[in-house]
């Protein structure tokens, strides 16, 4: 069985997302990133970089979010999250996903993480300072011209949906109001009416 | 025709060089980013991120590397640049790709562009303290922890490799010696006794 090494409040809600949508056997595996679990050798010898999500299969350890995203649709074929068998649409969604890892992640993380990048605690203020300008830049992108509704990708739930409910989860703590995303803020609604989303919530949100 | 919007220097090799790799028909379109081409509107139009790399194809434009990337191999498959009919080893290779989009470009990128992360000059200096350390430690975990040999994902060549000779061919300006990382020097020697690698290098080092 699959098994999700998971943070609460982690970029790791979209992988748990797209296992419960895509009706996966899977558990669950919740770390405390507070206390510093992801870096104890017994969690690094299964993921080097010390971070969340990980997905232990039978075959071995898949690391990043837009990895997994794919695994698993490609997995549960059944379960239609991502368009498969055409390689220009699923590279549209494989670019929405590395957007979000790459850009959109990495904007959101100069805020509590700035110590990744920069020792000075100066620096570390400046970065802070920045975040909501970037993240409301980013959103402005996805809004304007990579959203195409009513799912990220159009008439077709897929992973992105997830990753992108994930990112925007983010908006508020980054001072950014979502409803000045009306498309985003409408998905964001439409996300958590689904059964699957709402179960995932409610596991990931219970006392530890 | 494709055509791909590349920047010298840029990240844009990794897509540049997977092109060749592939045997595509291709055109390869030089932008000036030290003048801020990828900043006009003709070039946002195409791509609202104003960033290298973009494939135009005749479905539409893919920006993202891993995404470029698995489209290509995708689209390519008599040049086997990934294994397309084995999700799991296929979500290893997306890892890899992920991994050098969203952490060590990442890390690079803050020596010459910390400016998309924070507005204080000396907060530009201490992220410039920070990147040898950075790019040392993920090479480290590539070194001893991603990379198989004698190709990334072990026997069989794939987009991974160009994408990885792209980011160690930062590591000197970033202060890293690649004598360090002995399998890294190893490849990206044998990476350049690649005949597509060469044409692709012969090309990109042009005089404009």
């Amino acid at each position: 069985m699959l098994k999700l090494y998971y943070g609460v409040g982690a970029c790791s809600l979209a992988s748990h997302l797209a296992l419960e949508e895509a009706g996966a056997e899977y558990e669950a595996i919740r770390m405390d990133l507070k206390s510093g679990q992801q870096q104890t050798p017994d969690y690094l010898a299964l993921n080097p970089k010390g971070r969340v999500p990980a997905l232990v299969t039978d075959r071995g350890v898949i690391t990043e979010t837009p990895a997994i995203l794919a695994y698993i649709a490609q997995t549960h074929r059944g379960a239609n999250l991502a368009p498969l068998d055409d390689p220009f649409a699923f590279a549209e969604l494989q670019a929405f996903n590395s957007y979000l890892c790459s850009t959109v992640h990495v904007s959101h993380a100069h805020g509590a993480r700035g110590g990744r990048w920069a020792d000075d605690a100066g620096a570390l203020e400046a970065m802070k300072a920045k975040v909501t300008q970037n993240m409301t830049d980013n959103f402005s992108i996805i809004e304007k011209r990579m959203f195409k509704g009513p799912w990220v990708m159009g008439e077709a739930f897929s992973v992105g949906d997830a990753y992108l409910y994930t990112m925007a989860n983010w908006l508020s703590r980054d001072g950014v109001d979502i409803a000045r995303f009306p498309r985003v803020a409408d998905h964001f609604k439409r996300m958590e009416a689904r059964p699957a989303v709402a179960a995932v919530l409610a596991d990931e949100r219970r006392a530890a």
